[in-house]
């Protein structure tokens, strides 16, 4: 995709540009090291997107686009720990190089360096953005206690999946639009717009995510093929398995999801419940409106269809990808 | 001392209005946790005192003071995983109670807590605080990095430990004075000179604190005879007798320092060293070179004498403490 190309390109030269050089090495290495290894850099973008949406100038968001950049990968440096998380984008993961609490450390670091690089900004827009930075940190921190949760909690229902995954993932696009078009001194109706519209984008590619995890193509997927269920994980798929299933099949999903094995026969046994119970189907649907509910937000925004053409793109390229 | 009692009930009463109601509990319990377990709070109590120093609206600087005891209680929790401590004011801490996750995860909730109790202040106030918060909060992680460091550091200097403590106790209380002091809106050169009281005092706290672990009441103190011996710690009374010492008085140590062992005789031999070189007088002298820096930052400011009574007793009752 050309725009999210040329998006990309400022961002990796601006980390480049922004690389710390601060002592002791020991602390922030580690955080030039996961920042410039990668990854789809979309929340930066969104930032970008959500600037010259509303016409602001680019260069002001520049700065504030790479603390979400930041922010994001000092949540990937605990979450890792916390997952026990061998790898990342195919690179060791810094408490794996370094020990837990190099990880610890330089995660704090990262996120203290995320407050710094809002400092360019005059009082109140400053105000403003670290307001919603600070929320969004907050409600994020939320979502992963209720992630770690769910792993013991015998029943999750559909609101509580929801809840989890908007605030593991939702909030933080929403966001990075808002910050961008606050930057750009957006009309309050159409950041918040912008903001839901980056907010169902995030439900919709978490769930998508949940899917291809099982039914995704798992080489383009880059990750262990049905990883979830191996981990028992309650996701959207197990979700509405488990609430269309009958009371049999419900004690069989309950069985297969208190085992902890490598065995593929778990996976194929659960695999073929969630096609019977048409979760496959369902979850697809789920993507679709969540998708369906950003666009209308889109549309109510004031600006001509034609600037909106990038957003569109975006959620194409999010939610119909493969992998 | 009265007035410090004032102050402490003031803030005890209002981290009590404060506790956290919000979900999930398991996010925020650990969090109520720490900061009711007590501690002296002398860094919110310096907020209030630097505000009414120059006569500032003492409530402008609660929910600020109370932000402060979250940061360092933030930075408490992740220490007490890095350094493995079991307990922390007589009660198990964070992560030996719930595990490391939830160590980790409360600890950032509790940093990004403490940012969000700035947000009463009106935007100018605003930003000039969490420019001081977020580089101080940058400052701690480096002083814990280089403190890390100096484990496997083989020589340490005087300036390395020097700026070592500065970073993990002096800037903090350095900010909190001078964060008391913009809300009452002082004179730029009252500000800085009162931070830099709490600079040298925080100094001054940290060296007694190294002295009074060797030759402190161990009863009073509160904690392990002698802990930083057995733990090989390079403390200011380790750098002095070592500097000061004999070629194969330092072979001696240097031999003495990378024995990890609980035999007694060892404490005796590095304590007698300590002495022999007269390390125990120079901390001393120490203690008080910046005791005297930080009086002197105190009379350079523009107020009575009156009013900086309680900066001097507190640093009396800091400096003069047998444990």
């Amino acid at each position: 995709m050309e725009f999210l190309d040329k998006y990309q390109k400022i961002i990796a030269e601006t980390i480049e540009k922004y690389k710390f050089k601060d002592m002791p090495e020991e602390l922030y290495e580690p955080m030039n090291y996961i920042i410039s290894n990668g990854g789809k850099r979309l929340r930066p973008i969104m930032v970008l997107m959500g600037c010259e949406l509303f016409g602001g100038d680019i260069s002001k968001a520049m700065k504030p686009a790479i603390a979400i950049e930041y922010f994001h990968n000092f949540t990937l440096i605990h979450d890792d720990i916390m997952d026990d998380a061998p790898t990342r984008r195919n690179k060791p993961t810094i408490h794996t190089l370094h020990g837990i609490n190099a990880g610890i450390l330089s995660g704090d670091g990262l996120l203290l360096k995320a407050y710094q690089f809002f400092e360019d900004l005059e009082p109140e827009l400053f105000k403003t953005c670290i307001r919603i930075f600070t929320n969004t940190g907050l409600r994020l921190c939320e979502g992963q206690q209720y992630d770690i949760n769910f792993e013991t909690q015998r029943r999750v229902t559909y609101e509580d999946y929801l809840q989890m995954i908007t605030y593991k993932t939702g909030v933080l696009s929403a966001a990075a639009f808002e910050i961008g078009a606050a930057i750009a001194n957006a009309a309050f109706q159409d950041a918040e717009n912008l903001s839901n519209f980056g907010k169902h984008l995030g439900i919709a590619f978490q769930i998508m995510d949940d899917y291809l995890d099982v039914f995704g193509n798992a080489e383009q997927f880059g990750k262990k093929h049905a990883g979830d269920i191996f981990e028992n994980k309650k996701t959207i798929l197990y979700l509405l398995a488990w609430e269309n299933a009958t009371e049999n099949e419900q004690k069989e999903l309950d069985d297969l999801y208190s085992q902890k094995t490598d065995n593929v026969e778990k996976i194929y046994r659960v695999e073929e419940l969630f096609r019977r119970r048409k979760a496959d189907e369902k979850t697809l649907q789920l993507v679709q409106k969540h998708n369906e509910i950003a666009r209308n937000y889109l549309d109510k925004i004031n600006v001509s269809d034609e600037k909106k053409k990038p957003f569109i793109e975006l959620a194409d390229y999010l939610l119909k990808r493969e992998n």
